[in-house]
């Protein structure tokens, strides 16, 4: 099964940290791994068809301190789709004039939407239909970009109809804010002050957060399995959609 | 003025030895920079807000042998819109199932096409108001991926009407052929059997080409300026599109 990974910020924040845990979990999952941060409107989206934990551009991002407020990151066990590199997540399109991400954890069973051409699958996933046809529905919903809780209340209605198909855990950002939906499973943590050190359950590294935030950062981070050992990861309950917004949870959006 | 590289080759090869020249003229082009490299169907787009001699993601470039048939760069020295990730280039998109990857060097004067919504520009550049300008227009004259002649035939029709509104010099490929327009500085290389040496104008470095190439391989390089002082690149004429395709130029098609 394939792993995601998210983040969500009200300032800058690298995910070196996080990233080194995840990636160590890819000796499981070679088939390829993806990871997309937003700078503003910006978006930078490293794939790669190797896996995350021999990739020189994984390296690079463990290394190199990219600093995002939305983060989405995806190692690949192929179920469904070649190994190759349009069939790595996270995938991208162009919606209202903001860069959509998308990326997937599950299978989805003879799943093959109508598709009109707005938006049409490069590759051969079952994640990468889905995404297209999520967009393809919420274009035909709102004629420009909504505001992040009509979009949400779209999104409750669109990701049952997939999510029936099949397991639909999925990470989707536009920059402003991120949804995380669980059909099994999926987790989430709060980091906040008073911030405390954090250890990592792959790998024998500690973070002490007090060391690099400040008192007001929020950083939500959500991941298929807790990352680290000693915080309070929130599993989803399965058909839970969740919005990260500014580093925090906000249910009342869901 | 920014400045534009590009390669088209018949078989997976690095653009190590030409990036690492391209690279070096970033001096005067420090508002960023960008390189999309395709492997079949999949592109994977660098992009960076810093400049291109100094960015942490272009030495990844510069020491990892990406091998790609179609690649397409640009560094950027701002005349429209922030310094910003948004804003540089590559851009891509997806039309026909396929991703569309476009680079533009020049100044489109008061540039402001009408944009029915299908392809709407993330930032804030003239340059990307003209690639989706021309995926709108593709799209309109053909319903779904045509061959590369047909396509041919349609951008010489839509280029001149971005052309005559400024400088209009661009890279643009979808993975199977790159086509390259110039209306004032672009010229062209081509590398085949019998492999020669080449030297870079920018720095005190050569490459024997001989040595990592077999009989068969064609490499077409496009650059703003030659990039090598012993080879014969070949200028552009004001107002001609090119096409290459396995490595060679292929004036039949244009």
């Amino acid at each position: 099964m394939c792993q995601l990974l998210g983040m969500n910020a009200n300032v800058p924040t690298d995910i070196m940290f996080s990233f080194s845990g995840f990636a160590r979990r890819a000796c499981e999952h070679a088939d390829g791994f993806g990871i997309a941060f937003f700078e503003g409107r910006g978006v930078r989206c490293f794939v790669d068809a190797q896996a995350a934990n021999r990739s020189p551009v994984a390296d690079l991002v463990q290394s190199y301190p990219i600093r995002s407020t939305h983060v989405v990151a995806h190692i690949r066990k192929a179920t469904e789709g070649a190994v190759a590199l349009e069939n790595c997540h996270p995938f991208t399109r162009e919606l209202w004039g903001r860069y959509w991400v998308f990326a997937h954890n599950g299978d989805l069973k003879d799943y093959h939407p109508r598709l009109h051409g707005a938006f049409q699958p490069v590759g051969d996933t079952d994640s990468e239909r889905a995404f297209c046809w999520l967009l393809q529905e919420m274009a035909k919903s709102h004629a420009s970009l909504p505001a992040p809780d009509e979009l949400t209340r779209t999104l409750n209605e669109l990701v049952p109809q997939v999510a029936r198909h099949g397991t639909f855990n999925f990470l989707l950002s536009q920059g402003e804010v991120l949804w995380a939906h669980a059909s099994t499973r999926l987790h989430h943590v709060l980091r906040q002050h008073p911030f405390a050190q954090a250890r990592l359950q792959d790998a024998d590294i500690t973070m002490d957060f007090a060391q690099v935030t400040r008192p007001g950062d929020h950083v939500a981070l959500i991941a298929t399995e807790p990352l680290t050992v000693n915080e309070d990861w929130v599993p989803f309950s399965p058909g839970e959609l969740r919005v990260f917004d500014g580093g925090l949870w906000r249910p009342s959006l869901a």
